[in-house]
C-alpha cells in the first residue's frame, strides 16, 4: 500500500528532474531493407509451418505441456505438434507495441512498429577492468556498469545480468543485481531467469518499486527465455516465462542460434528454424495470459566450420537479421536482436569492425529490441569498461543514423547556399553558426585531430581513451533520486530472501 | 603496331590464367535505402538545378570557358550558368554503365546499376610500414601495395596513387606510378590527373599495354577529378578531364565535402550543392566528346565544429551517401564514393569501428566505384599495410553481404530440417557436411579462438594479425605475365620521358 504510492509519488517526483542529453526510444526515419518478396515470405512462413505441424517442438515441462494439451495441441510425450492457425492464432493475441515502464516516467520506453530500444550486453562471467585486466567480474563491477548505463544517453535501460557478479553465490546472486539495477539507475530493467523462484522474487521486488496492481497491469521489465536450439524450450526457461506472463511482464523469445551447429549450414534454413522456435514461444506465452507482452528474438552467430568457434559481424547475420526483421513485422511482433557483438578479446580494431558491422545491420535490419548494444567482448564471455564507452558514442550515431532525415530544413540551407560564393565558405555564416551544434555529430571518443596534435596529446589509442571515459562517467554519476521508503523495503526483501534461501541451502 | 598485337596476345595468354579467389564485379542483390519520396528527390533536383542557373558555377580555365561558350551557356568571366535543360540532356549523354578492361580480360570490371567494384585508398604521403612505424612513403611502397591490391580477392582495381612515392620528384612520379600499376597488376589501374601533360603520359603508356585503337574505344582506367567546393573546377583537373574524356577514359567527378566548411552545415543542403558541382563535371565531360564515361562522385567528411577537422563513420555521411545514391541512380550516372575511412592514427578500435561505417553506408547506399576500401588512415595522409589486408577482408564480407540471399538453398536446406530432431545437431551431417564451406564466411584476420587459446597463440591484436598478413602475401606474390615487348617498351617509354622531362625542368 505505502509501497504503491511511494511508487506513484517518486515517479512524479522525477518526472521534472534533468535528462539533458536522454534520448527516447528511437523513432525509425529510415525504410526497411526486405529480402524476400510477399511470396518468398510466405514461402518460408509456411516452412516454419511445417516445422511446428510435422517435425514439432519439445516443451520440456510437465505444467507447460499440460497447457499446450488443453489448449488442443497434438502432444505425444513432450513433443508438441501445433497447427499453424491454432498458431497463428495464438500470435495475433501478442500486442504489436509494447510500453516497458521506467521508475522515472520520462524513461518509460516503448518498442514495436518503427521504435527501437538499446539495451547493454547481458551475462558475461568476466570484466575487462578500469586498469584493463581481465577477471572474474563482481557485484562492484555490476553497479559500475549500472551506473554507466544510466548515464549513457542512447542507452534505453539499465540492462540485465550486466556481468555476472561471482563474489555472491548464484542462489543469492539475482536479489542483489535486482536491488542494483533498481536503485542505481531509473531506466527499465531486465529480469531474473534462472529459476520461477527467481522471477517470482524479481516481479515481488517490482512490486515494491512500482506498486502491486501496477506491476500486474503494466510491463515494468523484460526477461530472457533462451531456446535450446534445434526446437526445445526447456523448463527452467519455461517457468520464468510462467511467472512473466502471468504477471504481463514482456519476455525476449530467443532461439539460441550457433548456425551450422544447432540451425542448418544455410541463412534459409537456418531462419526457417529459429522462426518456428520463437513463434512456439510466443504462442506459448498467449496461453499463460493473452495480450502477455512477448518479443520475438533470436541471439545468431555462424560457427565457424574450422574451430566451431561463433563468429559475430558476418554478411550472413546480416541477411538473416533482415530476414527476422521481414517475418518479425509480418506478425506484427516486436523483435529483438544483439548488436555490438564481437569475438575479439581485447578493444582493437577486430572489436571496432565487428561491433560496427553486426550493429549497423541490426539498425537496418530494425530490430526493435537491441541487446549487447555496449561492452560485449569475447562471445559475450567479457564485459570491458573501455568498450561499453566506445560502444555507447557508437549506439548515439546509430540512433542518430536511424532518425534518417531532417527534411524541413532544406529550404533555410538553400537560402544560405544563394548567399554563397563560388570558392568561399561556409565557416562563419549565420547558417553554419545557427546550425553547427545540431547539423553534424562530433564523436567525442573518436580522434580527429592531427598525428602531430594527436602525438602531442600522448597518442592515445581509442582503448585508452575509453578507460578514461569509464574513470570520468564513474566520476560524475550522481544517483537518480529513489524514494527511502522504497529503498529500505527493497533492502529489506534482500536481506529476508538471504535468510530464506540460506535457510534452504541448509 | 607491334604494342598493339603485343596487347592482344597478352590478353589472350592471360585469358586463362588462374584466379582462384578472384571476386568479379559484384552484382547488388540487396535493395535499395531510398530516403526520399519522388517529390522530395524532385525538389532536391530543382534546388541543384537552381544553383547552377542562378548561382552558376566556376571553370578556371579558358579552354573549358570556350567549350561552354560555344556549347550556348551563359558565360560572365568564369562563371557559367547553366540552364537545367542543357545541363539535363549533356547529363543523359553519359553512359550508365562502363566497362573498365583490365590487361588480363577475366579482370575487366563494369560499373553501373546493380554493379560495384572496390578499389584502394588513394593519395596518401605516409604509410604505416611493415614494422608499424610512420614514415614518408616510397616507390618501394607504391608497389608493395599495388601487389597486395593484386592478391586481394575482392579488389576490383590495383588503385592510382596507392601512396605517394615521396622519393621520386613530383614530375617524374606518375611515370613510376603508372609503370608499376601496369607492371604489378593485371587489374584496371587509375590515372594521374595533376597536369595535362602527366595526363597524356598515362594515355601513351595505356596505349603501349592495349594498343592505340583499343583505347581510343574502350575505357582502360579510371581517373578523379575533385571538384575545389563550393563551385570551383580548376584548370589542374579539367585538363585532365580534357585528356582523358577525349580518350574515353573514365573521370570521377568529386565534389569535395568537407560539410560544414566547403558545403552548408546541412545534410541535405550538402548534398543539393554537390549535386550541382558534380553534374556540371558530368556535363562538361559531354561535351569534350559525347558518350564519354563519366562516374558521379564525391568525397564527404563532415567537419567537426569543435576543431574544423574532418570526421569519418559519422550518421550525416551515411544520409548523404544515401541521397546521392538516390540522385545518381534517377540520373542513370554510376556513382562513386569513399569506403573504409577513419581519422584514426592507428589500426585500433576507433579505425574499426569507422571503417566498418563508413563502409556498410557505402555499401547499403549502392555505391558502384567505392574508392578507399582498404589501408586508409588518418584522413588519407596515411596508408597502412595492416589496414590494407584487414580492410581487404572486410571487403569480402561486404561484397557477400552485398549479393544478398542464395534463394535456391531453401528447399534442400528443408529435408535437412526434416530429419533432424529436436535437442540434436547439425554439425556432420549430409546437407552440414555438403554446404559448410560455402554457407557461411570465416575471415582469417578476424580471431574467433577462446581467450585461453588466444593467449597461448601469443594474444595478438588485429593490427599484429593484419601486419603479418601483409608480409605474408608479400612472400606470396607471383607477378602476372606480361608480354616482354610491352614491359619494355613501357621501361622504354618511362626512360625517354624523364629524360624529356629533365631536360624540362632544367
Amino acid at each position: 500500500m505505502s509501497a504503491r504510492s511511494g511508487g506513484r509519488d517518486a515517479r512524479q517526483k522525477l518526472r521534472s528532474e534533468r535528462s539533458v542529453t536522454y534520448m527516447p526510444s528511437l523513432e525509425r526515419g529510415l525504410p526497411y531493407m526486405d529480402l524476400l518478396s510477399p511470396d518468398e515470405l510466405q514461402r518460408l512462413h509456411n516452412f516454419s509451418m511445417e516445422i511446428l505441424e510435422d517435425i514439432g517442438i519439445e516443451f520440456r515441462d510437465d505444467e507447460a505441456i499440460e497447457v499446450w494439451r488443453a489448449a488442443g495441441a497434438s502432444v505425444t510425450g513432450q513433443r508438441v505438434r501445433i497447427d499453424r492457425n491454432h498458431l497463428m492464432q495464438l500470435v495475433a493475441k501478442a500486442p504489436e507495441y509494447i510500453t516497458i515502464h521506467a521508475r522515472n516516467p520520462a524513461k518509460t520506453v516503448t518498442i514495436g512498429g518503427r521504435k527501437t530500444i538499446f539495451t547493454p550486453a547481458y551475462g558475461s562471467p568476466n570484466v575487462l577492468d578500469l586498469e584493463g585486466n581481465r577477471r572474474n567480474s563482481t557485484i562492484a563491477d555490476f553497479v559500475n556498469f549500472a551506473k554507466l548505463a544510466y548515464q549513457a544517453p542512447a542507452m534505453h535501460m539499465t540492462g540485465g545480468v550486466l556481468c555476472e557478479p561471482m563474489d555472491i553465490a548464484v542462489p543469492k546472486r539475482h536479489l542483489h543485481m535486482n536491488y542494483s539495477l533498481m536503485k542505481y539507475s531509473d531506466k527499465p530493467f531486465m529480469g531474473a531467469v534462472t529459476s520461477r523462484e527467481r522471477a517470482e522474487d524479481t516481479v515481488r521486488m517490482a512490486k515494491i518499486v512500482f506498486g502491486d496492481e501496477f506491476v500486474h497491469n503494466n510491463t515494468v521489465m523484460v526477461s530472457i527465455a533462451n531456446c535450446n536450439s534445434p526446437l526445445v524450450w526447456d523448463a527452467t526457461m519455461l517457468d520464468a516465462v510462467k511467472v512473466y506472463s502471468a504477471s504481463n511482464q514482456a519476455i525476449l523469445f530467443t532461439p539460441f542460434v550457433l548456425a551450422g551447429a544447432s540451425t542448418p549450414a544455410s541463412t534459409l534454413g537456418s531462419v526457417a528454424q529459429l522462426n518456428a522456435e520463437a513463434l512456439a514461444g510466443v504462442a506459448f506465452s498467449q496461453l499463460i495470459r493473452p495480450g502477455a507482452p512477448a518479443i520475438y528474438g533470436q541471439w545468431l552467430a555462424t560457427v565457424s566450420m574450422k574451430s566451431g568457434a561463433p563468429m559475430a559481424g558476418t554478411p550472413e547475420i546480416d541477411h538473416m537479421n533482415m530476414l527476422v526483421g521481414q517475418l518479425a513485422r509480418h506478425y506484427k511482433l516486436p523483435w529483438r536482436c544483439s548488436g555490438s557483438c564481437t569475438s575479439s578479446k581485447l578493444v582493437d580494431a577486430q572489436a571496432g569492425y565487428e561491433a560496427a558491422r553486426n550493429m549497423y545491420g541490426v539498425l537496418i535490419a530494425g530490430a526493435n529490441f537491441v541487446l549487447s548494444s555496449t561492452g560485449y567482448l569475447e562471445g559475450a564471455l567479457t564485459q570491458s569498461y573501455s568498450k561499453f564507452m566506445l560502444d555507447a558514442e557508437q549506439m548515439v550515431m546509430f540512433y542518430k543514423l536511424g532518425q534518417g532525415l531532417v527534411k524541413s530544413e532544406l529550404d533555410e540551407t538553400m537560402d544560405a547556399i544563394r548567399q554563397s560564393e563560388p570558392g568561399g565558405h561556409y565557416l562563419g555564416t549565420a547558417h553554419t553558426l545557427k546550425n553547427f551544434e545540431q547539423a553534424f555529430y562530433v564523436p567525442e571518443l573518436m580522434d580527429h585531430d592531427s598525428f602531430e596534435q594527436w602525438s602531442f596529446a600522448g597518442a592515445r589509442d581509442a582503448n585508452t581513451r575509453g578507460l578514461a571515459a569509464a574513470v570520468r562517467s564513474l566520476k560524475e554519476y550522481q544517483a537518480p533520486p529513489l524514494d527511502e521508503a522504497i529503498d529500505e523495503q527493497l533492502l529489506e526483501f534482500v536481506k529476508r530472501r538471504e535468510i530464506d534461501i540460506g535457510e534452504a541451502v541448509l
